[in-house]
């Protein structure tokens, strides 16, 4: 019988109070406000190795920077958040090579379901969100679960990403919609 | 006659830097703060029922939260508010039980004149906000001074909520807009 | 032959990791930082003066705030900046007397080049945001590089700022729009 945390995982319907899952948030949750409040670049390169152990080359986090597990997002080489992002990974997260983030991004897995009956159960399920190479998300934009973003796109500032976008387009907007091709 | 607080209540025209408001903000401030860097979960309950004394069983913010006054905000049982909510209590915020709050969530009530010459003398007012029993706000959704949320909603994540949300509706975008009734 | 941080103030494409910029950056992030932490109104004051030289007289700033280089943040007098608001103050930020920004408020002035293989050699450039007198910005809203705003505009809580706002206007929504001349 799957854990509570393997089946958050899975996409299935999940216990976040589960105390595996719950330890392990609040755990992440530590690490990231010690990371928040470090003073020195070896402090701050130590920690961000112990929340967010899948991550390539050249990671840097403008603090502060809010996640729930750490070890379900993947970043690739030469990843840029600026401050006040927040990452819900619940499902993975899973981000290219060469990736900007400006401040205030929000990227989101966990959902509640509808119905508020079922809801008011706690249970709650996510679905992963999968970024490209080369992808510049602009301050305040919201990436909803589910999302993918294609290679080599361009977020507006601000925008709201509840559907897929492809590969080398300009979206943007509430909900974002590609404006542009962009010619690589 | 009443006192600036006093008017801040009730709707009227009001001065923020009144003393007794600015003490009463201040105080607030630094209980928030004190929330914000506290450690252990008795550290963190105890200062949660001292800014937020009108709640219910139940309540969870996770920090970082900031609010104003604090006691203009009724909390229902079983709310959870995840990181960096943010609540202008210049009127009272009223939240049923069973609410989700998403990260980065924004609900003001506070208001300026229109003119310019009448908002640089200062004053302001405040109008209430009401969410009802078992409401889930997606992330970075703003609520606007005045508005009524209905029992059951969904707002969507990145909405910004500018008119009365009817009962059992999934609301998004900006302005929200009702796009779906929920059958309970 | 100018440095990085000469082409960068001159809206040039310049290296935002040379060493004049990254040290300047980090300088202010570390006072951004005490800033936030601060408790007593003295030494709140005298870190707002050593961040940000070039201010009026009656600057609020209502902690936690978040800029990258404070010397190119010109404020008249009387401006208030609620909780959480963030600056990207590459290129000038200029704003006139008797300003109110609600919480969450992002002005961002860097941008970054709109094909991936350029964008990926870090160069960026910045684009100046001038701010007018006796504006009122709402909260979570999202103000982008180059953007002028006229005098006497209200801004709308979550609007997205795209384009040039004429004086007296009400402007909302993403992108944000021109809704009603405000009579003086």
């Amino acid at each position: 019988m799957p854990t509570e945390k393997e089946k958050m995982l899975a996409g299935a319907l999940y216990n976040p109070a589960d105390p595996e899952i719950k330890n392990l948030r609040e755990k992440t949750h530590r690490l990231c406000r010690a990371y928040n409040n470090a003073v020195t670049d070896d402090d701050k390169e130590a920690l961000l190795q112990q929340f967010l152990p899948k991550q390539g080359s050249g990671l840097y986090i403008e603090p502060p920077f809010f996640c729930d597990y750490g070890e379900n997002i993947y970043a690739g080489n030469d990843v840029y958040f600026n401050y006040n992002c927040v990452i819900l990974d619940s499902a993975t997260v899973t981000i290219g090579h060469n990736c900007l983030f400006g401040p205030s991004v929000q990227i989101y897995t966990p959902l509640h379901p509808m119905q508020a009956a079922e809801r008011n159960t706690a249970i709650e399920y996510a679905r992963p969100v999968t970024i490209g190479n080369n992808v510049w998300v602009g301050g305040n934009a919201t990436i909803l679960p589910g999302v993918t973003i294609g290679n080599n796109c361009v977020i507006g500032a601000g925008s709201v990403v509840t559907k897929d976008i492809p590969a080398n387009s300009l979206a943007v907007g509430n909900p974002a919609r590609v404006i542009r091709h962009i010619e690589q």
